[in-house]
């Protein structure tokens, strides 16, 4: 669960400016402020079913947008890839074996950058 | 307008997928396959203000979607910050100097993978 929180937190970030007001609210009341579905349906004086089908929509919206443009994964693949090309840097580290790590790593995103 | 056109390529390729069918149809229509207004009023049975009125909107929603996103940005200066890296690998050039310049770019890269 604290996984999934945390990704649907991320993907928030990224794609939240494209969701509707109510699609956030609903997305933080819920997963950022940790209310619950009952307390969200008197909020808004609907039911909880209709509470529960707007955050699943509101999420399956941001999962969609990242299947489309992949912000969230590029980002964990850069991190990943640049965590390790700065260990390879640090004072020590640079020999020739090294070197030719840290290019293959700056092609991979490069490639990465290009789509490919 | 050739720097527009490449402009709108790449944003037509990363967010091209988030625009209704007709709108993408259009700017493939006028920007990929060079068709006048008069051409698409013609295939659309539609007048050529309602053909440059659906152009307009789609390519606005594109740069909505940039600025939004920032997809494209992030990707010009990865591009740009990757081709000084490399060259800084190149052979003969890894002076302790830039060692240093490659640890700056690194850092670079890595805030603005983190929004930074």
């Amino acid at each position: 669960m604290l996984e999934k929180l945390e990704r649907i937190n991320v993907l928030y970030d990224i794609y939240g400016d494209l969701l509707t007001e109510r699609q956030r609210e609903v997305i933080v009341l819920y997963y950022l402020n940790d209310y619950s579905l009952g307390e969200i349906s008197e909020h808004y004086q609907v039911s909880r079913q209709a509470v529960h089908d707007m955050i699943k929509r509101s999420v399956e919206l941001l999962e969609k947008l990242e299947e489309k443009l992949g912000i969230y994964q590029g980002y964990f693949f850069r991190k990943e890839v640049l965590n390790q090309a700065m260990e390879l840097l640090s004072p020590g580290e640079l020999t020739e074996k090294n070197i030719e790590k840290l290019k293959i790593i700056l092609g991979e995103l490069y490639r990465e950058n290009e789509g490919e």
